[in-house]
């Protein structure tokens, strides 16, 4: 039997999850079937049930990467104690999102508005996504708390209510570049610095 | 025959929308047929396709109401050449929101939530609900305009961006409080007076 290395199992992943983004990206998620994506993957069925049980597994596993790289950006700009102004960070992320959403056959952001219609009705995609999204805002108030601190917010502003307004701009990002295709990284920064520089 | 008035057609249309807006809530969109409309309308086949041809045509129409009634609110609040605080305007659209959202027997937004997935692919429900999110970024750019003028925001500040974050502000807010459950109006309201007024 041949050893299936730990490289082999994410290329094969990898492979799934793109054959998933295409099906997803040109069927929509409900009209899309397993069956659909072993026939996109090029692999056995074997070979992705042994990877993915169901349609959902794999909406969580490319939502949860998608979470996990804004994560990322998240731990490299509050690093080391730095208070960044939240203008810099929305645009980080927001350059970050597209990056990723880009790297596929189609738009993955596409991909990312259905699994909220399919979190927001519970089950397997809500509770993978839950504390992620917690997660997401509780990075969103430390900014504000530091940016507060640097002097940039009132001794008034609760960082909690302006950690949830932070992370309420990206999925309105999301969905307006979608929707209305005007919105670009720099100019929904330069709003937010407008806003916390008046 | 009967007259059909105005009135009994409003209300047959009101009962369509009522019996989707209960089996979208339990089933999701997509697994709501029309035959599940039909039996929860308790109407017949006949009544229902002579409003609403198809489920499209039903997302579409409660869209646009809830679309109609945000709209209502920015053209209260800027009436006779007002400058409301964009604050107020984000706390009186989100009530209003939510008001709406709660009217029926299980929460519109879950309904608009799986009304964007439908959206951002395209299709019928993207080309009636393009114009209305324009329409709304509109005012909002306007509320942005008004508050530059009476000095709350900087000369240099570009109202065009700040409309499209406080436009983007609202998607935000829906998600957020389906899948954390912990933002209201008042705190999210207070939380962008705080980057106004930093």
């Amino acid at each position: 039997m041949p050893k299936v290395t730990e490289e082999h199992r994410n290329a094969r992943r990898e492979q799934i999850l793109r054959a998933t983004w295409r099906c997803v990206a040109r069927e929509g998620f409900h009209k899309t079937t397993m069956a659909d994506v072993i026939d996109e993957s090029g692999l056995s069925a074997g070979a992705v049930y042994g990877y993915f049980r169901s349609k959902d597994q794999i909406l969580t596993a490319i939502a949860d990467r998608s979470v996990g790289t804004v994560d990322q950006v998240f731990h490299d700009l509050l690093a080391d104690g730095r208070a960044p102004h939240p203008a810099d960070v929305l645009q980080a992320v927001l350059d970050r999102l597209l990056d990723v959403a880009g790297q596929g056959d189609g738009d993955l952001t596409l991909i990312a508005v259905q699994a909220w219609g399919e979190a927001v009705r519970g089950g397997e995609i809500h509770d993978m996504i839950q504390p992620r999204i917690a997660g997401l805002r509780d990075h969103w108030v430390e900014v504000a708390r530091r940016h507060q601190t640097a002097g940039g917010l009132g001794p008034d502003a609760d960082p909690e209510q302006v950690g949830r307004v932070l992370l309420g701009l990206i999925p309105g990002f999301i969905l307006q570049r979608l929707l209305l295709g005007e919105v670009t990284p720099d100019g929904y920064a330069a709003g937010v610095r407008a806003m916390l520089e008046a």
